[in-house]
Parts: structure tokens; sequence; C-alpha cells
């Protein structure tokens, strides 16, 4: 079994070991967000036959230039031309309406002015004028989106124009969160006295579902034997392609994180991480499915995830697993120097055009209290001196800036 | 009725005749990303009592150095302690589990040596090493979010730490989308020639969810009498905050959008913006409900839900209905000079410290490709000249960056 891994090591076991979702055809206004399973292609021109961009009158010309027309017919919305332009002749038209073949341009209203059948101009027309050809925006056949991108808005705007009520995105990684902790309870039942309430599933559930996972459930095993809390890890192990479970992963008598995932017969990836927090973290993998052990302690519970498990959701839908990455400027200190690598809670903000970090308070690894406002994790490389204000430091963004 | 007015005069009229939404309570788990309706104090003390950082012994000590001590009891996982602890007394405790009265510093096991009921140190321990006291990550009373804070992890944590269950956020937008175009019919039916199949419909349910709000249907009225089109107006009227209309908003004999909107008994704010696209783009009130009225254009269509949608739905939810702006440096050419103010598609990225943009092709506006990969909007002011590759312009980021 691999121990004190660097965090590079845990991730390329982690994703190396991790075989993308399958596909799975969802409705346009649900799949927004989702990661596209295969590459897509325009099914039709759009627009679908030549049209008029303004209310007014398609004509047809030769080559002289050309101000009067005779009025063939007039287009009403929703109407289809069942004829044809001679040069000198016109049709009325509206905007998005089709233009009869033979138009060369469309002369807005204002600029016309119409005398029993004949339309006389008032401006200048070019070839093309007013006109949005058939295949403009997409011909047929041109791709809009590629494996692996995400649905966003004007994709769906394409399909919805081109009638394609489904896409096929990635399917949504299934996870279950275990509280391994002893004496941990569920949040919303009342702690006995020395029994602590399990706040590590609930922001866990939070960030999974973020990362566009799907949260089977939040469970704690803390009050079970060991033989209780194996079988709930197996059971969860039966519908979740990922479990999270938190605490019991330290080294104490009472940690019985390994040994339950060992129990299960899955194997381990590694164990122990060289960062902090978050040291206490490991994986495993049983068949497909990805057990990933994170401490108890909420800061260190919620480091281990971004920097293991949200790498593994990505990866599962077909996504970079590597996270954004860019420098900032402390706009604070760091008075510590630093041993292990440290990830330290920030948040970041913009200032004119540089990126700026605060180092929030309360950053033992027990405390929530740097999390109420982070947005970032401060990557601090191991032997790090004290890091002054003004000094420039890599940043991890985590959430919308 | 005023007309043609500016942006900024356009966002004013229409925030300033909204009112925030009433507030409701919602689980911890669907929390996240909805706005805090209140002010939200911790509701005990975190941690609840004071708690041991490691495995190992909980001592008591006077004002000398001391390091023998009498073992007086051992607290598994879950024991709360029933005695307390006087100087030279010690107790075996357990990571998180509650320290006894008195206690004034945790061994870690492995600087211990136990020998019968006496237990030596090997290792200096000076007074509140290894104690997590009561209350230091929160005391009772403290403000942990405040009204339009948007709910996010650690808040769950905090409120899951302390057994609450619910949290008071702000309703979300009810919003109804109607499509006003003649000869437009939903994106999922057969058009018949010379109909259109809605895009816009489907592209504002999921930018106006992304925003919060829930949408509560997209209809079309392209193919009904003005009287049907009005019914269907008062009908979403009833039932929504927001009624975004699409299409029928130019000025051609066919545009029925201002006179439905004045049929309903609606008063208009404004009717015409200042802005390329999205021209045609008005907005009115009836009691408290808000009509906004876009382009049918596509492009236009989505630079009007932008600009004049989007801040609306964060003002009804609490939040600061202005956008977000920096500059950021193009990276390509816009070759035309500007009449009206103009806001181009682009896509945003971070080359090391600064902000690059990239006009994005396809701009006319009704085009549906620069939405395909847009994340910010530009803003290039009135009358500006050709923007160069290497100025900088200002930018509305408008996805996760």
């Amino acid at each position: 079994m691999l121990t004190n891994v660097t965090l590079e090591e845990a991730c390329e076991l982690i994703t190396g070991n991790l075989i993308p979702l399958p596909g799975q055809s969802v409705a346009l206004a649900e799949a927004a967000g989702r990661v596209c399973y295969q590459d897509i292609y325009a099914a039709r021109d759009l627009p679908p036959c030549s049209q008029s961009a303004v209310d007014g009158y398609a004509v047809a010309m030769g080559d002289e230039v050309c101000n009067q027309f005779q009025l063939k017919g007039n287009l009403g919305p929703g109407d289809y031309p069942d004829f044809s332009l001679a040069p000198g002749q016109a049709a009325g038209v509206v905007t998005g309406g089709p233009v009869p073949p033979g138009t060369r341009g469309v002369i807005p209203w204002e600029f016309a002015e119409v005398k029993g059948e004949y339309i006389t101009t008032t401006k200048a027309l070019n070839p093309g004028d007013n006109i949005k050809p058939r295949g403009e925006d997409f011909r047929r056949g041109d791709i809009v989106a590629r494996r692996g991108n995400i649905v966003g808005p004007g994709l769906v705007g394409v399909l919805a124009a081109c009638g394609n009520g489904k896409v096929k995105v990635f399917a949504r990684p299934k996870v279950a969160v275990l509280g391994l902790g002893r004496g941990i309870v569920p949040y919303h039942a009342v702690p006995a006295p020395g029994e602590t309430r399990d706040c590590n599933g609930p922001v866990l559930e939070v960030l999974a579902r973020r990362e566009g996972a799907e949260v089977l459930g939040v469970e704690t095993a803390g009050h079970m034997e060991s033989a209780g809390g194996r079988e709930c890890l197996k059971k969860l192990l039966r519908k979740a392609d990922v479990v999270i479970t938190t605490g019991g992963a330290a080294s104490g008598a009472y940690d019985q994180a390994l040994d339950l995932i060992r129990q299960t017969g899955a194997r381990v990836l590694f164990w122990g991480v060289r960062i902090k927090p978050g040291s206490h973290s490991g994986a495993a993998v049983l068949d497909s499915r990805l057990i990933v052990s994170l401490s108890g302690n909420p800061a260190a519970c919620v480091v281990g995830y971004h920097l293991l498990v949200a790498p593994a959701l990505r990866a599962l839908q077909g996504l970079d697993p590597q996270p954004a990455r860019f420098d900032a400027v402390c706009k604070n200190r760091w008075p510590k120097k630093g041993g292990t690598r440290r990830f330290v809670r920030g948040y970041i903000s913009r200032n004119q055009n540089q990126w700026q970090v605060n180092f929030l308070p309360g950053q033992k690894s027990s405390m929530l209290r740097s999390l109420i406002d982070y947005n970032a994790l401060i990557d601090l490389p191991a032997g790090h001196p004290p890091v002054e204000e003004g000094q420039r430091v890599s940043v991890i963004p985590l959430f919308t800036l």
C-alpha cells in the first residue's frame, strides 16, 4: 500500500483508475450544465431557407440598377412563397419570413413607395441587403459542440432551432457520503452528551451537487460496530459510483476507515497524502467504484474533497480533472512558515485588473469558520517561509467569481 | 411613454419598480445557492464543549511543570465525563471527544507512557495544547451570514453543526416565457413551410434558471390572433412574477407586443433602448408583475435578457442587480466603428495574470453562432472607433470563469 503520497500522485492514482460514465439522453432544458457525450452537428441549415431581415419588399433584378418593381404578391406571417421573382418583380415580405426564389435583396418598407401594382425604392439597394441567406448561421453538418463541452445556452438554442429535443450527455456520478467518526450522529438528530452532529455530510452533499453529482444519501455509521459499518459501506458501494467516507481516518485506536474499506474487498490506492490539512486522506477502488476516505475535521474534509474528490467527479463526466489555477497577490500575511505543503482557505477578488487573495481567519482543520467565505484554496509549498502582504501566491479558484 | 432610453435608465426603471420577493424556509441541502432572507446567528457554541484535538490523555496541573499524572478514568468514543480532573490527574480521551472539567491540555498517546494507574509524558506540554475550547469556532450569537448572502457550503456546515435543518431564503422568482413572433411554433413542433421553431424560449429557460428563477412555462402565441395572445399573456401574469415576451417587438405592421401588453392594463415603463442588439426591448409592470419584451432575434433576445431581465431576477432575490464588470485586453479586432452603444458577445479567458477577450464570429442579431461560446458581453460605447487587438475594453462576465 502506498502511504503518504504527494497530491499529484494521489490524483493520478484516483483518476487513472476511473472510467468515464456512460452517456444518457436528457431533455433539452435539463441538459444545460451537463457535459456532451459526443460531438454534435447541426441537423439542418439555419436559417432553413433564405429569409427577410426586415418587413418590406423582396426584389429581383438583373445586373442593371433598378428602382421600380412590379408587385407580384404579398407574403404575410407564416406564408410560404409558391412563386419566384423574375428581374423587375417584387413581393411583400415580413421579418423572419421566407423570400421567394430569385430575390436579390429586401427593401425596408420605410424606403419603398407603393403605387398601384408598382413599388419604387427611395434608397439604393445592394445585392444581399436585408436577406438572411439559408445556412448563414449554420450549415447542416457543421459541428456545434464537441464531446466534453458543457451544454450552454447557445447550444440549447441551436438544438431547439434544429428541432432536437434531446441531448446525449455523460451520466451524473452517483455519490454517497458515510460518516465513520465515532460518536457522530446525523445533524438532524439530537446528540447525546459526547456525541457530535455530522456537519461534513451536508457540506459534501452541497459540494458534490455543484460538481454535477447526484447525491444518493448521507449516512453515518459512527454508532455502529465494525460489522455494521462494513455492511453500510458495502450497501452504498452497490449503488454509488463514488462513496466518500469522513472521519475514522487517522491512526488512533478507534480509527476504522482503513479496516472497513479493506473488509469490503476494495483495493487501497494510497493512504495518507503529504498535504495539510487533509493528510489523513486515502482512496480505494472496488470494481469501477471509487471510495475516498476524508478526515472528519471539517476543514480537512473540505480541502480533501476539492483536491481529491472533485477531480474524480469531473473525470467521470468526461471533463478535465485538473482544477483551474492562477496567481494572486496577498492582501494580508500568513505568519507561519511551512512544514508540509499547505492549502489555506482564501477569498479571491478582483481589484481592477489583478487578482488578490485574503487568508481567511479560523484555519484550524477542526474549524468551520474559514469555510463561510472561502472561494479558493491557496497552495503554499512545503517549507515555505512566512507569506507577506503583496506577495504572489498560487490559488485554485473554487466557485463562480 | 419613455422611448429609446439609455440602458442605465432602463435598468433603473425596471429595478426601481420591483419589490424583493418574500422569504421561504427550505431544507438545508436545498438552500445552497439561494439567498439568505435574514441575518443568521450561530444557535450554539461550536464546539459545544471543550474537546480533545487528538487521541491521548487529558491532564490537569497547577502552575508547576508536571510530567506524571494519576489516571482517573478513560473516555471512549461517545462517552461524556461525569468527573473532573484535579491537578496531577489525567483521563484517556479521543479526538473530538469532550475533556473533563479541569483539563489544561491533552498529551497525544504517542508521547505518553502508561504504568499502572500513572502516565508519564515524554514531551513538554503547554496549557491549551491539543484542546479545542468550547466556542473556539463560533460563539452562540455570532453572526454567520447576512441577509443577501448566498448560502454556500460553509454556512450549510455551520447550520448542520448547530442542528438547524431549515434556512429562510428569498423565494425563487417565477418566470414565464411567451413567444409572440408571427409564425413561431414551439421547438418540438414540426413547423409548416414559413413557420420557425422557437429557439428563444429554451434559451431563456436555461438562462433564467441559472439566475435562480423557477420557469413555469415556455409558450408561443405566434399563431394566435391578438385576442388569443392577450389572454395567454394575462394567464401568465396571474402566476408569474416576471413574464418575458420575445418577438413582435419592432414597429412593423405585425408587431403586436406593445399592443398586447397595453391590453392587459400594464403600465409601460419604457419602449426601446439605445443599445445594439436589443434596441427593440421594452418593459411594463402590472401590479407587482414585471413584463420584459425582448427581440425575437436570438442574439438580441439574449443580450436583452442579460442586460434587463437578469438584473430584475437578482433584485427580486435581494441581490445587487448590477452585473460584475472589468477590463480585458482584446485578442482580435472589431473592425466596425460604432453608431449605437454595442454589446458584442465575447469569450474571456485568463492569460497568466491578465484577462483577455475574443470577439466571437457570427454577431448578427439574427444568428445563434456567437452564443455557442460566449461567456461575456463586451460593452463598446456609442460612436467608438474600430477596436484594435491589444486594446482594453470593458466586459461583463456572464458565466463561471
